[in-house]
C-alpha cells in the first residue's frame, strides 16, 4: 500500500486502505498479495488461510471472475491503546455485485492493518462474510 | 469476564466471549459494563463512544428494551503476530429480533479483545452495523 500514516488519521488511511483494496480486487485481483505479509491472516467464510502466498491463491481462485464492491459504511479505530502495536482495524459493510447475477450480494468484512517500518501498512488479520437475508 | 485464556484456543475464547455477551446484552444489560475498560473503544452505527463510562451510557439508553440476539457466524484470529498484544478478534453476524418487532434485522459485528495479567479479556475495540437489506 503506498499511503503511509504520517500526519494521517486512522480515518484517513482506512478510507485510502479500503479504496485501494476493493479497486484492486474489482480491477487487478492479482495485485492483491502486496498487501499481505507472511505472518497475514485470512478467514474468507469461515475458512482460514494463512500467509500472502495461500491468500493470493484463495483470491486468485475464488469461483467469479468479474465482481464490483459497493461500499456501503467503513468504520475505524485503532487496535492498541497507547503503546500498543499501532495498528489500525476497519470494518466495512457492502455488497458485490457478480458478473452476470441479478442481485448483489450483502457482505462485511474486517481488517486489521499493522504499520511497516516505511510507514505503509500490511493486512495482518482479514475476515470476509456473506449477509444472507 | 470469567473466562481465561490458559490452555483454550483463540476460537474457544472467542466462543465463550460471545455466549457471554449476548446473554448479558439480552437478560442483563447493565453487566454489560465489567467487559469495558477506560481505553475502550465503541463505535454504533458510526458514532464513536470512548471510555467504559460513556460505553455503559450508551448502551444503557438503547431504545429498545427488550432483545434477542441470534448468533449466525462466529470468525476468530490473533490480532498480533508472534509477541504482539495477544489479542482476538472476533467477527460476528446475526440478527436482532426487537421486542415488539415483526422482523429480525441482521447485524454484524467486530470486538477485538485483549488480555488482562490475570488472563481474562476486555474488549479494546468494539464496531456494530445493521446490515440494511
Amino acid at each position: 500500500m503506498a499511503e503511509t500514516n504520517k500526519g494521517r488519521s486512522e480515518e484517513e488511511v482506512a478510507r485510502a486502505f479500503v479504496n485501494h483494496y476493493y479497486h484492486l480486487f474489482d480491477n487487478d485481483r492479482s495485485s492483491l498479495f502486496t498487501l499481505y505479509r507472511s505472518t497475514s491472516l485470512l478467514t474468507f467464510e469461515g475458512q482460514k488461510i494463512y500467509g500472502v502466498e495461500d491468500i493470493f491463491y484463495k483470491l486468485k481462485q475464488l469461483p467469479f471472475d468479474q465482481c464490483r464492491h459497493l461500499i456501503s459504511t467503513v468504520d475505524s479505530q485503532p487496535s492498541s491503546m497507547a503503546g500498543g502495536c499501532g495498528g489500525i482495524l476497519v470494518f466495512v459493510s457492502g455488497s458485490i455485485q457478480l458478473h452476470g447475477e441479478d442481485h448483489p450480494l450483502r457482505f462485511s468484512q474486517t481488517f486489521h492493518l499493522v504499520p511497516l517500518p516505511q510507514g505503509s501498512f500490511f493486512v495482518q488479520n482479514e475476515m470476509f462474510r456473506l449477509n444472507y437475508g
